[in-house]
């Protein structure tokens, strides 16, 4: 299958990039390095940090002569037209956003960066789609944090509502506790309107916070190790704590920790993308998965880590600080995820054993540890 | 009190900002003409185009000395602070936007120019009451067409949802059926946020579409007529209508004619916005209203029309055309507009009179007539 993968350089992007090579696909990889360039002009360096994608092209033209790299800024469309119409794919993997909320949260120049940049590429494609290659399935990486913490269930992307004696099937509404999830919410809704408009075909991954590292033996034996950031404005809570209770430093819980989230391992977000690819929705459809596998509260988190990682003597503390985000801290809880499940996706749990092995990734990468970036230095005020 | 009016130099602008000069509030003007820029770029001539509002300031000084008037792109963050901190409004009317689906709809350029511009002139707004003078009132002009055409009631705004025994107060879901239509979605979103998050006041007025034309004593004495379109791409289809009816050709339908709306007079558009102005939200809430008094179909506006001025002996014909626009054809349409009539809202009906008295307007401007603009020149394809 031809595909194009926006924003391959990524935490998700570039491990779906390897394991898409392997699976022998056309891939033509795009990215423009956006997010490094912010990393390190908000001095956020991660605890590995992968190799440019130009430089490593070689290695992965070994096992796979169809894989290209260009590094193009998907929100100009001049240039992203340019290479779309000539690589004409069969499906799009859009990772290429602005993935942080508290970088969004920053000030006016962030928050607007964010909103332009992340609808500006997602409107790029979709015309392009509909102008050049209305075949195409579209696979837009979505997030959990578009519905908020409702008071009733999270339904799958859809909601039927029955009101006054008749009922109508909506998106399930939306109501997002930062710039960049709001900038997701307005993402979906161009990507609707343009599938039931003009017949696209598109899925909607709304994923929950990711955490792990994704390896193989040829990931690993060719050093392709994709990027792993911890700090507070880039890393996902999960992946925060480990590297903090590896630092011997208290896990930092924001508030008192009673937030839920639906979590998920990064090694299920590949095997939720593979999917998607071996089922594409229909003409003028928008098929929505609820990316995650296990729900949790912060705190169920941390003494998670805390428990699992006294088992190999790291000295475990929890601290609760003040919470700097604006968010509802008791809140109901209860989102549905079947559709990925009977689609095969068998889910990888959050067991002792996975975050033990977590731990022993980041030990061996103890040295490049920076104990200032961790902290979070955003408010939403 | 202090009002900085954004776009008023527009349909509802120029009114809206004469009514409330010469109701002694402290104006400051905004606009820089870019509607009028567009309409000349594509050939559509307006029957009646008001003055360039530097013009005829010296006119509203006679009356009002606090009325000023700014040449700024609301869309350019530097410009727009420097004017708003300066100024501390009280209260801000947000008209600051591209207000057509037609425009949205013919190609790339202009579907993004519409998002961006739109929802950047918004960011920009609630940016700068958030962070130099979070008790400013902002007014918004939103539409109807947000809604789209479910199959359940339309509500104000807000919806309480039901389910599995547990119940959630959500935005009401929008699905809209242009880009322009989606880029105040879009909006919403955004001042919900800024509301919910930092505790600004906001009131979204869900406008229909609007006909009519607003003069007063004042108005017509001193020539500052507001702009009049009746083009396929500015105009408003009971103008348009009017226009066909004086011009001797068909009232042109799109489609079956049976898609419902919620219209709204002119006069009762500056009615609802003074209400708005008296009735400022409270901290943290966003108060939604649905802005229109009477619900017709296009066959019935078009009959309306037909029957009111054969009395004054115009021989008016319908015809149907092919729609331009994907819209539902038949569907289900019943929209609540009680909160304005709670605030004191005197309906203005489309009666024969009503119909009768713009066509009068529309004689005596007869000669400005270009018959070539009407007919719908955008597919939604």
């Amino acid at each position: 299958m031809k595909i194009l993968i926006l924003g391959a350089d990524g935490y998700l992007g570039w491990p779906t990039s390897i394991d898409l090579a392997l699976n022998k696909h056309n891939l033509l990889l795009i990215d423009n390095y956006e997010k490094k360039k912010l990393m390190k002009k908000n001095y956020r360096k991660p605890l590995v940090l992968n190799k440019k994608i130009e430089n490593v092209i070689p290695v992965l033209k070994k096992v796979n002569k169809n894989v290209n790299f260009k590094n193009i800024d998907c929100s100009n469309y001049k240039k992203f037209t340019e290479v779309f119409r000539k690589f004409k794919p069969d499906a799009v993997i859009h990772f290429a956003e602005l993935p942080s909320a508290p970088y969004s949260m920053l000030g006016y120049y962030e928050g607007w960066k964010t909103l332009q940049n992340n609808l500006q590429s997602t409107f790029n494609l979709v015309w392009n789609v509909k102008q050049y290659q209305p075949n195409c399935h579209i696979i837009k990486l979505g997030t959990m944090g578009e519905y908020g913490t409702p008071n009733i269930d999270i339904e799958e992307g859809w909601i039927n509502i029955k009101h006054k004696k008749r009922s109508q099937k909506f998106l399930y509404p939306r109501q997002a506790s930062s710039l960049y999830h709001t900038s997701k919410i307005m993402d979906t809704d161009l990507i609707w309107f343009f599938s039931r408009l003009h017949g696209l075909k598109a899925t909607d991954l709304m994923q929950g916070p990711v955490y792990g590292i994704y390896t193989n033996n040829f990931s690993t034996e060719n050093n392709l190790e994709p990027t792993f950031a911890y700090d507070d404005m880039f890393g996902t809570v999960l992946n925060r704590f480990i590297v903090q209770a590896v630092a011997n430093i208290p896990l930092t819980v924001y508030g008192s920790g009673n937030q839920i989230r639906g979590h998920i391992n990064i090694k299920d977000t590949i095997q939720c993308i593979k999917l998607a690819l071996k089922n594409p929705s229909k003409k003028g459809v928008l098929n929505i998965y609820n990316q995650f596998t296990q729900q949790f509260s912060v705190n169920q988190l941390a003494n998670k880590v805390a428990e699992a990682l006294r088992k190999i003597n790291l000295n475990v503390k929890i601290k609760n600080i003040k919470n700097p985000r604006i968010e509802q801290e008791k809140h109901y809880y209860n989102a549905k995820n079947k559709g990925m499940k009977k689609l095969g996706l068998k889910p990888t749990l959050l067991t002792e054993k996975a975050i033990i092995e977590m731990a022993r990734y980041v030990i061996k990468n103890k040295k490049n540890i920076d104990k200032s970036i961790i902290s979070p230095k955003t408010t939403w005020k």
